[in-house]
């Protein structure tokens, strides 16, 4: 289990943090997402043997968002 | 509920992880915790009409670590 925290653009009010956690912990090897609204963040916890940064980052765009390098 | 993003100084291991993720969701009004050890930072979800950041500051001071501002 490791821990990343990616940024992440246009998270306005508590919909989008739902969406973007949903969007994650539903990716299966994600355990943990707690988004920082305020730091435009969300900090996932994650088995990097079953999901990559790369499908969080797509499943976040997937709901509209976009994530900065 | 609220968010925000601390940085602390001193986490090496799964057990700082532990010991601070512990500190900070024993506090009242602590939803959750979730550290990003290579960020050295935990973001928090808490509620802030029940606990302050200097209360969580304290809490993860108290484990021997520090919070930087």
């Amino acid at each position: 289990m490791t821990t990343t925290t990616l940024n992440v653009k246009g998270m306005t009010c508590n919909h989008c943090v739902q969406a973007v956690e949903g969007a994650l912990t539903e990716l299966s090897g994600v355990e943990r997402a707690l988004v920082d609204l305020k730091a435009n963040s969300v900090a996932v916890e994650y088995d990097e043997s079953v999901v990559t940064v790369e499908q969080m980052t797509e499943a976040i765009e997937d709901q509209g968002y976009d994530v900065e390098a």
